[in-house]
């Protein structure tokens, strides 16, 4: 197979190109980030990061000390930093805004050897939970437009830490995919009277051949235009455009969801590395927005992107989701 | 520093956040491709590739065979290919259009020792004429309506082969970034009645804060949102929509440029991993549309792109493009 396919929510092209998968590809090494032998997120190590601003501790556990199963603490490097006011101004004929944000790390376990796939469901939970409750806070901030949860598992998804632990950034722009995401399922809501990813629900489970798992509240899938081999798309089943509003069953479902993904996925790829985004609405807009469904991505990094995908914006991937889909679903 | 800047053709935003540079960071590990010893675009190995369909050859040497000095050739594992009809269609809610294209590789020297920064300028300059000459073939085929030409230097920046060569992939869709910056410049043109490559060419020779390098025809510059750190974009003097439509001197005149950025890129960061992209108008509108500016874009890789620019768009640099500027018109 060989064919260009077009994502129904941007509109971006993708190639599925399966012939590509037969070049000789040297696998990469996977090299681990080299911290000393020293790891700043393990218990007992809790001052080496900045005072935490949320953790679920065991009962009279004070702050900053061991007793967690779960810390949220400012990035020591920061990205975009919270003090000062939010200035937009120009040079010449550029446009610039002061680097005002959020950046924090959520320590997903204290354990050391344990990955998020090694996580009970319940723990997982706990993760969103904590997710759900930072970004009610970084909303009351004006100067915040949106905020971007994302992992990035093992060193070339992007880790920096060998550890497992998660970040958000919350920032004063809505972001340019976000605006992409928003653009175009408002334009499809015009169009069609309905929610495009409430359209691919129905579609995607009456054609079957992209389903990677459902269960009541969710869908997994391989998206139709899958930029990268393996991307596979969470779906509440239940239309919401923003996963703050999510209540304490659904995060459970995602959980569940989310780990017999990583169960099925480190069984066929052999614990490849990836990255997990979180979709959600913008904090700019009012309630009535409901054209979006907000949504969580995960992306296997077994391809490589190169000068291709930076010059053009285009992806190429040697694995049809039809066929992703069905090693998955039978994993 | 610590600020968000927008690019001024395609209104993205970026995130230059110096303190990003303190953290702890383990270098890659740059690795090498396996071919197994056998490399395929060797001198005498010529019956690995498909036939060649342009090379610069020794007087009377026969084609596919020894005494050329540059081979372009089919990719023997096209992500596109060039039989069959242009069909659109759509799938349920999707849409898909046939896999019609070309995709060739540049085999830019029979030395497998050589890396382009190690030709002379005028072995560079011959690479180009190729792309040129390539770019006015593919224009022919009403099927098509763009053209990338790009090169992966090392593993880290996507290269399956360990050897210095350059790809082309043109197909029958305007790519996703090719779009973006026709209507960014499109818009600038109507708004003010100007190019803004040339407006930025004008704005940086005289800020001069951001140039790296200058001749009679060429400026390099660290463009003011670059994504990466040390990114830099060459760009011709003379305003024109088309690579194909430069002269020999042009050509001549952006080799000579683009040695001189490798060799400082190679002295200040010791030979990284990068990619090159040429960036030029599609080939469907017709010769008036004059408000695009065709350029190359150095994007070295030495920053890792993870969770946060896929989920987000956006992009954080630790190197301010004033600081690299400054550095490599320095090196």
């Amino acid at each position: 197979m060989r064919e260009l396919r077009r994502d129904p929510v941007i509109g971006q092209w993708v190639i599925i190109s399966e012939e590509r998968a037969d070049r000789p590809v040297t696998a990469p090494v996977e090299q681990q980030a080299d911290t000393g032998g020293f790891c700043p997120f393990c218990e007992e190590n809790e001052s080496s990061t900045p005072d935490e601003v949320y953790a679920l501790r065991d009962d009279g556990s004070p702050p900053n000390g061991p007793g967690w199963r779960l810390r949220v603490v400012p990035n020591k490097f920061p990205a975009l930093a919270s003090e000062g006011e939010l200035i937009v101004s120009c040079e010449g004929m550029y446009d610039r805004m002061s680097g005002i944000g959020f950046h924090e790390v959520l320590i997903e376990t204290p354990r050391h050897d344990l990955a998020l796939a090694d996580l009970s469901s319940g723990r997982i939970a706990d993760l969103f939970r904590a997710v759900r409750l930072r970004f009610c806070e970084f909303k009351k901030d004006k100067r915040i437009k949106c905020a971007q949860f994302f992992k990035n598992h093992g060193y070339t998804a992007g880790a920096s830490i060998e550890r497992s632990h998660s970040q958000i950034i919350a920032m004063p722009q809505v972001s340019k995919l976000l605006k992409e995401e928003l653009n175009g399922a408002n334009e499809y809501f015009k169009r069609e009277n309905r929610c495009v990813y409430c359209d691919m629900i129905d579609n995607e489970t009456s054609a079957k051949v992209r389903v990677v798992a459902e269960t009541e509240r969710f869908i997994a899938l391989a998206p139709y235009a899958s930029r990268f081999a393996y991307e596979t798309l969470l779906l509440p089943k239940k239309h919401n455009h923003r996963f703050e509003d999510a209540g304490d069953g659904t995060i459970d479902a995602l959980s569940v969801i989310l780990k017999e993904l990583l169960k099925k996925i480190n069984s066929i790829l052999s614990h490849p590395t990836y990255n997990l985004i979180l979709h959600t609405f913008s904090f700019e807009h009012s309630a009535d927005d409901g054209y979006y469904h907000w949504h969580v991505e995960f992306l296997p990094m077994v391809n490589r992107v190169a000068g291709f995908e930076w010059g053009s914006g285009l992806f190429i991937n040697p694995v049809p989701p039809e066929e992703a889909a069905k090693r998955l679903r039978e994993a």
